[in-house]
């Protein structure tokens, strides 16, 4: 008997309820042992519910009771599961968490103690929901260097995006849409910022290289800004605009970075839309292979927690080392990291600059007859050699520069009225 | 220290012992033990290549060395690959391998004897190349029931098929044009039958449905009867082509088939383009998740090769349970698989029939004259709730049926000459 306590039933922790009693002689089978929950732990009442008969609210009882071989933690936050995480491992039981807050922030200290303790930490659905991709970058590419991974790790932001490169609809409007499906949160910043992939992208570059990702370090830009009109210029590129989280190997540096990306159709990350997640990794022998499925919702989320319970079960008393040490990953900077841009510009800044090109007096009228040209020659003297977007919005010019550093962008960038600059994925 | 042998230094061999050497420091820290290449084993001579050193021609000074603790078999056909297997596993060596044709034909065997001598047969490289799938499926997709598995599982139709989607060429055309990049090889009947899918989806099946599926059961139709006219009414319907193999639960039966399928655009596999693989598995909690990357080439299938070597070093005395139990699975006939066809129909078959439809003397004459509207009332009579499809080519009518099965549509296109059917994917 492999006996469950499940902290938590809400979305994820009701799930993974759900599916250790419909699918459970697959899931015993698969264990290797009759796998069934004891205890639900939440500060609620669920009457009427199948879980009330082993509702607890004191987290001691599960701690105290010896028969109790995996704890599930689905409570969200950051305490009092760390705390509850930290005790359990610390009484020998193994954890599986969906909990990206707690492994970001504290992922290597948990594996330590589940190393030290016989048992197991696992959160395989920490990122990307249902998707395997934790233990297959724990168990399955490990003969690669990685070079980068970029993945789509937030459903609801892809959502969004999705809507607005498929109707043209304003970002504000599409939120709001979202909001009243319930795909986006009452308080949407997590997602629109860019926090919850920044977790995510934490945790996928920790495991791949190895050494703890600090997710305070890695930069963070969200989707607020983009438009209807950043979209008309993305599609001009036969591209789309997705929010990426990318870590990266370059010049024997890692980056990490979250922010929105023009992505190409020959990009397999191109095709993922709405609230599905993907992750493409890119290994030095393997080249490209991309996980895709549902990144939320509660039953692919428990599908993923369960596999870690199957696994825990299946490794009782034995804890399976993983590759993520305390030691801190210094990230590059994004001054430092190169890549192209795609850049929309309405003015040119410095006014006093512009009287210094023309003379003084006709210089206005000059300006607004030759605004096309004398932007474009501007651009080229600032950003190099760069490919201009034909068609136009507003009178606007937009282009796209080479691979550049972030500093060098900022430079180049400094003497004219930016509309958006959105970086360009590399495929 | 793991010392591995490499049986047959191919193209797969060749890119094993390049990834365990290249990549060695991070392929021996992932093992937990410095990997080497001890032997490897090939009746060629390498005169000047770096594994000259260490090219033996007998099979028996490997299984004679009690150091070897890992095989790598890569020579690929079924003798003396399987008996080198077998001796292997016998002498407590886990066997590491991407030959598909031992797997299937082997599978259950080999993994039985790696049970009883404590070692591990490991083949993530014997479907999708690169991809990791073989192995999610045992530790990770382990909650669910699999609905289904459908793959686009070998490179050469793929490429094939797309470019006849994106060029409008013939078959014959691209296969040539194919064969001569290196693509598709001279003797393509293994890929281009759908031979080579079998094989993989029948391990895929054994896998998930964890009963031995005998590819010999396994309905499988090839590509070669997909003509141009096929891709454009694919194309009228917001679809492409794609050669699949399918797994299948319907009804508590299983069924597994290799075949082309119309893949609409909203279905995942839409976007697989050229040489590469997919695996979309559809799981009764997790939903769809989907594994893509390259299905072939030297160093992606070597990549994961090494990844079974270390999980094999990793567990080096301790075998590793799989659920793929020697019981054979029955599977379901494609008389009573339900699918929905795309049809294209140029005639009636029964002259005698039409003769009786419209008397004698004029019947000719008004047939040519009506035959599209003749075609759709008997296409309705006979096929029930169609679809036809908006435009023509060549006098054809083209519909889209319901779910039917194989031994209803087999009933229902008696009567007409049927220029071609191909089965429709569901999402």
């Amino acid at each position: 008997m492999v006996n469950v306590a499940i902290l938590g039933y809400g979305v994820v922790g009701s799930g993974v309820y759900k599916v250790i009693n419909e699918n459970n002689s697959h899931v015993s089978r698969r264990a290797g042992d009759t796998v069934r929950v004891k205890y639900v732990l939440d500060l609620r009442e669920f009457p009427g519910d199948p879980a009330e008969d082993v509702l607890v609210h004191d987290f001691d009882v599960i701690l105290n009771d010896e028969e109790v071989d995996v704890i599930v933690e689905t409570m969200g936050g950051v305490e009092p599961a760390h705390t509850f995480e930290v005790k359990a491992l610390k009484a020998g039981k193994s954890v599986c968490t969906s909990n990206k807050e707690v492994v970001a922030k504290w992922g290597f200290e948990l594996l330590q103690l589940a190393k030290e303790n016989n048992c197991n930490f696992f959160f395989e659905a920490s990122v990307g929901g249902g998707i395997p991709v934790i233990r297959p970058l724990i168990n399955s590419i490990t003969a690669d260097h990685i070079k980068s991974i970029s993945g789509i790790l937030n459903g609801t932001t892809n959502y969004i995006l999705t809507k607005m490169a498929d109707e043209g609809i304003a970002f504000e409007e599409v939120l709001k849409d979202a909001q009243n499906k319930g795909y986006a949160e009452r308080n949407p910043e997590a997602d629109i910022e860019g926090y919850d992939a920044c977790r995510k992208i934490a945790i996928l570059a920790s495991l791949a290289y190895e050494k703890q990702v600090d997710y305070e370090d890695i930069y963070t830009e969200g989707i607020t800004k983009i438009t209807a009109i950043d979209f008309w210029y993305a599609g001009q590129l036969d591209a789309s605009i997705k929010l990426l989280g990318l870590a990266k190997r370059q010049n024997g540096v890692v980056y990490a970075m979250v922010a929105p990306f023009i992505v190409k159709a020959n990009n397999p990350l191109f095709g993922v839309n709405d609230v599905f997640n993907a992750i493409l990794l890119d290994g030095d022998m393997l080249g490209e292979v991309m996980f895709y499925g549902k990144g939320a919702g509660s039953l692919p989320t428990a599908s993923a927690v369960v596999s870690d319970v199957i696994e825990a079960a299946k490794n009782k008393g034995k804890n399976i080392p993983i590759l993520w040490r305390p030691e801190k990953r210094e990230l590059g900077s994004v001054d430092v990291f190169e890549t192209s841009y795609l850049v929309r510009v309405s003015g040119l800044k410095a006014v006093e600059r512009l009287r210094e090109i023309f003379g003084d007096a006709e210089s206005e009228i000059r300006y607004e007859r030759n605004k096309e040209e004398i932007f474009k020659r501007e651009i080229k003297h600032a950003f190099g050699a760069v490919e201009f977007i034909e068609g136009q919005h507003g009178g606007e010019v937009a282009f796209v520069t080479g691979p550049m550093s972030g500093a060098d962008f900022e430079k180049a960038a400094e003497d004219f009225v930016i509309e958006n600059r959105i970086r360009i994925a590399e495929v």
